[in-house]
């Protein structure tokens, strides 16, 4: 077992102690990237961590179990598709002592099937939770080696921006653009993930992706993008016009960039992420535009592009030193256009580093 | 609603019928792509289509309506972040008539938390399922068009089999030449979903994926690929083997051969799942090598790469016209190599047909 691997499972455990668990089950996903440093191939074949107070096993497909074993040393207990995996999970939970855990924390990713053949392996008092006191609450504080991962990937971002602006044309469409920011992604080793292009009133859909809608004079286009390289995510939204603005434009843009500086300035450890949420949504309610604010004001960014902690309203979650998240207002006037601007930050003790180098001006593109 | 939606939805509630099922929950991914032909944007934002015995309701992500509603027809029960699910799922189970629906079936892939939350909207004696005798049962069955949508597919990984042929050469690594196989599907258009090449020993793991192990003289290589365009797979396995291939080879590689014989001789409308498998295994195990055979005969495919049926042990799923499996027996011989051959077939009424047109045989390495 690496290094790592044993000083988050000790982290791990003593949330554990703290929260009242006594088993936490992960699938194959990031949850399990977390903690291993990788993951089997996931299908639809039952396989789980299984982390018990003293110890810990693998319910693990016979098929994947000799091609995981030389990633890790955790105890197997290996079912075969002719025996089906009921028996080899009663047994994992028998030997790390979690037949009857009492209180579990579940994956809430993992495929409905997973969880349910465990739920019904278990006591029916067993009470469940999903994993954000646990496996989560650990997932949001960045180490420095995540810190340095997502630095590089909003290098890669913003320079994938920068190429999309170098590009617009009138006249060329939404997914042609699309392509030539997917493209800079690839040419620098990263996967592109997703490639908002959302012009003109398109724009006015925040999830919007992109289409062969042509590009012209006087569209607003919002361009929110990101890509994977070495594990980690990026995520960036920027604004650009082609030509001259859309009536309005000018107005709005600064809004949203008030509400932008204003959840900035909110944002520091001991604060609740919805404070956050709540210091960008006046500044665009106070204007008169609420109910064109259609979303939270952010997510937290890690192994998963989203992940928590969620800036939201209603949120209570208290905001600590090394969560990274996402700062994302935006305003959309159905018909018209849309403006969003996204920062991605990490809280430092005394201000939240913006991870991007770009400034959030619109780009104006010359015709 | 179009017409194919209607009357898949229509066979649903049939089936619903006859399985005694007052709900059916799917989440966004290839249940929902089989009803509706599309899925809304999946993320962690639970997102369910309820189906009941006499109407249908979408719970639905604020952010999400508006890009959806371009799609259907479907009510739909928003909720924002601000306010979360659980008031719009009570809203929509009772609109649709389904608050307490007795029996329901469950997309068996969705996220723990969407299933949970779902669960625990109902009352506590409601049974569960997951779709098999349902959606899944009414997803085996292939009709005209996605029958052709596989052909094609299946035909563009016969040539990227093709093309790995060809490219082989001692002293390059396997991830090189699944460089070359995943450049294949892109020229034609396709993603290339996964790329096995597991050269010498490495043959030997059924889900090795690729290596910088270098290919030598004396290999035999197992290449088992697939891809998707429009919206489904191809899958199939065939070898290679460079130059004098490893001792044993020959008699192995006749005992898996005819062990995808057996099954395909067997796979008939009527029989059951696992009168398939027992074929192609009775063939391995009397020659002695029933051990070295560690996985299932096959998977269903469709719009998902594995789905129902599966060809095991122990499934009792009756085989009907129309059905679409991999058959791919395979024998491991852990340190020496392994051989897999794999075919997709449909099932017509006297045989199976065979989607690739690639003989079967082993490839030969000219060194």
């Amino acid at each position: 077992m690496s290094g790592r691997t044993e000083q988050r499972l000790s982290a791990l455990r003593t949330r554990m102690k703290e929260t009242g668990t006594g088993l936490v089950a992960i699938a194959p996903g990031s949850h399990m990237d977390w903690v291993l440093g990788f993951h089997p191939h996931p299908d639809e074949r039952p396989c789980l961590l299984l982390i018990a107070p003293e110890r810990e096993a693998f319910l693990m497909p016979a098929l994947n179990a000799e091609g995981t074993r030389e990633h890790t040393d955790i105890a197997f207990f290996d079912w075969s598709d002719d025996v089906g995996p009921v028996t080899a999970l009663d047994a994992a939970l028998e030997a790390i002592g979690a037949s009857a855990p009492g209180h579990i924390a579940l994956d809430e990713t993992m495929r409905a099937d997973f969880a349910l053949l465990l739920l019904d392996a278990l006591p029916a008092q067993t009470t469940r939770a999903f994993t954000s006191d646990t496996l989560g609450h650990l997932r949001m504080k960045k180490d420095v080696g995540e810190y340095a991962l997502l630095k590089m990937n909003a290098a890669i971002a913003d320079r994938a921006i920068q190429t999309a602006f170098s590009k617009i044309r009138t006249g060329m469409t939404e997914n042609q653009l699309a392509a030539e920011i997917r493209a800079h992604f690839s040419s620098e080793g990263a996967t592109p993930s997703f490639w908002i292009v959302g012009s003109g009133p398109n724009g006015a859909f925040p999830h919007h992706s992109a289409s062969d809608r042509v590009i012209a004079e006087g569209d607003a286009i919002v361009i929110d993008i990101g890509g994977r390289k070495q594990g980690f995510p990026s995520d960036i939204t920027r604004m650009a016009v082609v030509g001259l603005p859309p009536e309005g434009y000018g107005e709005i843009h600064t809004i949203v960039e008030k509400a932008v500086q204003a959840a900035l300035r909110t944002a520091r450890p001991g604060v609740l992420a919805r404070q956050v949420d709540d210091a960008a949504r006046k500044v665009i309610a106070d204007a008169g535009y609420g109910q064109y604010f259609v979303h939270r004001t952010g997510h937290g960014m890690g192994i998963d592009g989203h992940e928590p902690p969620y800036i939201t309203a209603t949120s209570d979650t208290v905001l600590e030193e090394g969560m990274v998240f996402s700062i994302e207002p935006g305003i959309y006037l159905p018909g018209r256009f849309g403006i969003r601007l996204e920062e991605i930050v990490i809280l430092r003790a005394d201000n939240a580093e913006i991870l991007s180098d770009l400034p959030r001006t619109a780009h104006v593109v010359q015709t």
